[in-house]
């Protein structure tokens, strides 16, 4: 029996169990929230559960993977232990390029968090062109990566034929942005065919719950540029998102939307947010991004932090790094530490707003207030890169002998 | 006459127009808000003039300066210079070590921005310890630093020893963390004495009105961390600092607030940003921050990227850059350049909330859709640092092959 379906019996399994103590809540309301779609469980090859949704900390997710022209296997391996380091919560490959299932299967071997992919991406690089790829690879691609043990993959179904039409019309400036719709869409224009995720949704349930495998439904029509705003296409894969969350919830497969990412005015991911987890029925909402401007080029990751704290504190649970090199080229290790980082704190920082402020920043706090170096490291997000600035005696160089805090304690003695 | 007599007796000067054009508004709305005290113009010496608040783009400062301990002052000179590349209006000279006069002389030569100091900071340092210090000492160095050509100073005027009792009974963890704050209630301390600044108010007001420079109220009440919430000292010295600012209009001297700076609950901001906005009567409000948690430690100029965005959104017309260093060290030059470029982005989101959406992702959009990288760079805040992530032809490595946008033009035409 899958999480969904032992929840719907009233049991509370070891992994439900799992999540309640490492999130101090209550195991019943883990169940209940897994019952109801509200919460999923990942389970890693290597037995960790990790719970996103409702009640919960917010998750961070951290992308790497090949592309077609920038194949280094042992590169993105280090990466993938690098994102874990720095606070990662899951990984999704996302290769493109050289031997797919070995760079899989290298990256699998090295973290123990639950690992995502996107079937298509292996399917667009090994059996393309689109009109060359039959239905079957893609289902053969998804059943592979189910076999070789993956937490959660991501088929984009929440478009039709119909989207397409109404995308072709609507006036965005950037189009679709997304990869793995792209590659859908594509498909479906050169075999003239609906949506085949859509087509085979049923088969690919029964495909994921053999394994309890999380089914992650992609967010296809996202806006590729602030100007871009919620339009017909996008508002038409929300509501289909959700239609498929629920058949996925009755047949007994875990699952998680993803939307609202992609390019957002700041003003309104707040309100899309909870719009979003309202038409989802409250299901566990996926975000990457948003990106409140589209000028932070170089420095997307900061630019993403605003936004996903934002988005997180307004309700979403679980949130796509993005890298100081979005839309510039494949992050290095320094760039993919860096944007992990980034979204560690957005996540904190959301957190903060759905659930109040956090013991870690008192505890921090408390550790500078008595000018105590290794306990402030021991409390920061990274302490290392924290100490490697630090690097000096009892002061920091920045206020030398005039510290704000010894002075008062020395003239106010407070 | 200063530029709030000019606007009061319904002129319109040079430097109005200046600021009108270049904000792209009436001039005759920059006059009446300089009137009411909503603006103010601060002039460099290389004869700018840039507009600070009500409907105003936000504005960015970067602190630079040597501490005691940490004295280079070419390196100085080059983080201005590397700050006001990277998108700083203003450049605020917080030096304490080494020969203070002559390093803001360089860095004053080697800017074209406006120039602030905190005239206690050097008072401080060469006339210590705080029981020798005469409040003819602190007027002596404002005086000396305003005929320098300095375009605002930082005075703590805003709290009395009231206030002091009242903080040393408040139940904050971090007590006191202003700098010049601290220095000032030291010196009160010291000398048994009310705030200098407060006793010599109007003698310093008639020094700044000789030269028209802008004066900035100091926040010495700020919390320290996050959980140190708004209290009794804190909102003493928002009303204390709201009178004294309408005393110093009445005057004719131009006037920021500053507050809501430090550590504050990224839930709050909002709010309090838009209540200091009006308790101030809507004068130019100056934030440093805010950082919505404590544990980004090496990481609080993204953390502060969150707040400063949030808060200017709210209405925070000028914001403090907070670099990687913070908490930590006297930050290094690319660690000014990271800060500087972090805040650039929060003023921008910022201005999003306020303004609506700019052209500038508008055109930096189009020029992504049309695969124009030049163009991309050409409108991003920092191409350079763009420019050599991507280094490479006329696609980017993360997609190779696979561009979605170069796929659905394939596909879909669009």
């Amino acid at each position: 029996m899958t999480q969904i379906e032992e929840a719907k019996s009233g049991e509370i399994t070891r992994e439900m169990a799992d999540v309640a103590l490492h999130e101090n809540i209550a195991a019943e309301m883990v169940r209940d929230c897994i019952a109801r779609g509200e919460i999923v469980i990942m389970k890693s090859h290597k037995c960790k559960s990790l719970g996103i949704g409702k009640g919960l900390l917010t998750k961070v997710n951290v992308n790497i993977g090949t592309s077609s022209v920038a194949i280094n296997p042992d590169a993105e391996v280090r990466k993938a232990i690098i994102a874990v380091e720095h606070g990662a919560d899951t990984v999704s490959d996302l290769s493109m390029g050289g031997d797919i299932d070995e760079i899989r299967r290298s990256i699998f071997h090295s973290i123990s968090v639950p690992l995502t992919t996107v079937p298509i991406y292996q399917t667009a690089a090994e059996n393309g062109p689109f009109n060359e790829i039959d239905q079957d690879d893609l289902i053969r691609n998804i059943k592979k990566q189910v076999q070789q043990g993956v937490s959660s993959v991501v088929i984009h179904a929440g478009f039709t034929w119909d989207t397409l039409i109404s995308l072709k019309k609507a006036s965005r400036t950037m189009g679709m942005v997304s990869k793995g719709g792209s590659f859908t869409a594509a498909w479906m224009i050169a075999n003239k065919n609906e949506n085949p995720f859509l087509e085979r949704y049923d088969e690919i349930l029964e495909i994921l719950l053999k394994r309890d495998v999380v089914l992650s439904l992609g967010n296809a029509m996202r806006s590729g540029c602030v100007h871009d705003v919620s339009d017909k296409p996008q508002l038409s894969e929300i509501y289909k998102n959700a239609e498929l969350a629920r058949r996925a919830n009755d047949m007994g497969v875990q699952t998680i939307v993803e939307g609202m990412g992609g390019h957002v005015s700041a003003k309104e991911i707040f309100t899309y947010v909870k719009y979003h987890k309202k038409v989802s029925g409250n299901r566990p909402l996926f975000v990457s991004g948003p990106l409140p401007t589209d000028i932070a080029v170089g420095y997307d990751h900061m630019a993403a932090c605003v936004g996903a704290s934002i988005a997180s504190g307004a309700g979403a649970d679980y949130l796509c790094a993005i890298t100081p090199s979005e839309h510039l080229a494949l992050p290095d290790i320094e760039h993919v530490r860096e944007g992990a980082i980034a979204f560690r704190i957005a996540a904190h920082i959301g957190d903060s707003m759905k659930y109040g402020l956090s013991d870690l920043d008192l505890n921090l706090a408390r550790m500078r207030r008595q000018h105590n170096w290794g306990g402030q490291f021991k409390f920061a997000l990274d302490g290392g890169k924290a100490r490697q600035i630090h690097s000096t005696g009892d002061t920091c160089t920045m206020c030398g002998d005039f510290c704000a805090l010894k002075i008062m304690e020395q003239y106010l003695g407070s």
